[in-house]
């Protein structure tokens, strides 16, 4: 019997884990909802307007919003008594998010998987890896090049602003530099939506290039990458990736979904799973293949 | 309070293993365990030949053995009362050695964490995630240059070798040449020593040369490396590690160590404990750090 997924929301992240659920032998995707749902079927699967709506209970809802929008997403699926995966994305709010849900998921006897895209998600356990490897490291996080997603979500929020992409660039040891691209309305100067940008958590603590344009489309890509290094003593270590942004976060939040449903009640970031739990199968047969 | 763990055995993994163990904050080293105990400190620590020596019962031991002594050491320990970490490398025997010591481990109420080395270790961590960024990916992991602390231990075993060391070198995807410097004890010849060797599971699997020397001093290093990759689709990942070997495998187990005594009773692999667990100090203090 396959797991029951919603899908919420349909840009791309969500287009893609529609997608990855398909791929999956242990899931089905039961529905997409979306604000305004289309009487048309995305890849086979229905669209709906309320999680009343679908004429099945789902397992598991995976969260496919803007990141401010995902805590109290998250709290509304868990009320309903759905388990939840998002990849709320804001770093420095995570533990509080995680504490906050914890509660509600407790009280539900749900579990919720949150930040599960890739960083953070996947490199955040890349992170614990290396620490646990070697104590005393310091341990470096580089993104880009490439377009952040949640960036670009709040740069579009900006008052001032049509339209914008965020690009992140990275300056080794762990620096960036955000460079984004916006078609402004009209409405404020670009020294003022610098401004507003500026005093937003987002782009406060890096180096900001706010560049007006007429067309974003030039500047679009879902490549992004990351790079985290160490070293320590004689230790070295290197991770490097580089991925499509939404189907990495599509497909890591559906290995987080699995991990969700095998975890007792309450609310988790990625370094609380167990790596077996994200894997398809039988424990015993994934400590043969991945040990 | 600190936990108080035993080293068992002092070769240069047990060195390093002391080493970590005091560059933690929350453990103390209360005991060196050695076949043949000398009566002098080894970096303010006391040697002893059996647990039951010990002036205080130790939370945790620390196996620093040959792996074929390992999983009947661990389960000593285990049912004396003692939970248990180990750094068992053969690989295809890690799912029936986990599954032979779970049942002794929850029996005795302690836990066990075995494989807890670089490869199996963190290695395995790597490679589990990599599977849940992308699921349909292959993953290689390849070894070296570097001497192999198994492969020697083992080549040293066989009839007819009186000294040994296994040089792993990396053919790319995942495929390896042994190259093994032996000095014969005259019992039987080099021939007849290689034909034991590849019939030895450890060897089987890979091309091997055996080379007769006088002397293997020029040929030790404690350095060696690994490299783990996939590509599948736009996602591509690589990572990279050189390190001392005995002293990534010490820190490794040490903070595998303190996952053991966070676990419920039972055996464990690292792809089996949340990756918090791994880290010092308080969780949520830590999922700000990582997450």
């Amino acid at each position: 019997m396959k797991h029951k997924a919603i899908v919420v929301g349909l840009g791309n992240t969500g287009k893609y884990t529609v997608a990855a659920l398909k791929e999956s032998n242990d899931f089905e995707c039961v529905g997409i909802i979306r604000r305004k749902a289309s009487p048309e079927m995305f890849e086979g699967v229905k669209q709906y307007e309320s999680l009343s709506q679908l004429p099945v209970k789902p397992d598991i809802a995976i969260l496919c919003l803007p990141s401010k929008q995902m805590p109290e997403a998250a709290k509304y699926y868990l009320e309903q008594g759905v388990n939840v995966v998002d990849s709320f994305d804001i770093h420095d709010k995570v533990a509080q998010t995680v504490q906050m849900l914890d509660a509600v998921a407790k009280e539900n006897k749900k579990a919720a998987v949150i930040s599960a895209g890739w960083d953070p998600g996947s490199d955040s356990m890349l992170r614990a890896v290396f620490q646990a490897l070697a104590p005393k490291a310091k341990i470096y996080t580089s993104f880009g090049p490439g377009m952040s997603m949640g960036h670009s979500v709040v740069a579009r929020s900006i008052k001032g602003v049509k339209d914008a992409i965020s690009m992140t660039l990275h300056l080794g040891m762990g620096k960036h530099k955000r460079h984004v691209y916006v078609i402004l309305d009209g409405t404020l100067p670009e020294s003022e939506v610098y401004k507003l940008m500026k005093a937003d958590n987002y782009f406060a603590h890096d180096e900001l290039i706010v560049e007006t344009v007429q067309d974003l489309a030039p500047y679009k890509t879902p490549s992004h990458g990351g790079l985290i290094e160490m070293e320590e003593g004689e230790t070295k270590a290197k991770f490097q990736m580089t991925v499509n942004n939404p189907r990495a976060t599509a497909y890591f939040m559906v290995s987080c979904a699995r991990a969700a449903l095998r975890m007792p009640a309450g609310a988790y970031t990625t370094i609380d799973l167990p790596l077996v739990n994200l894997l398809e199968g039988e424990r015993i047969d994934n400590i043969k293949k991945y040990v």
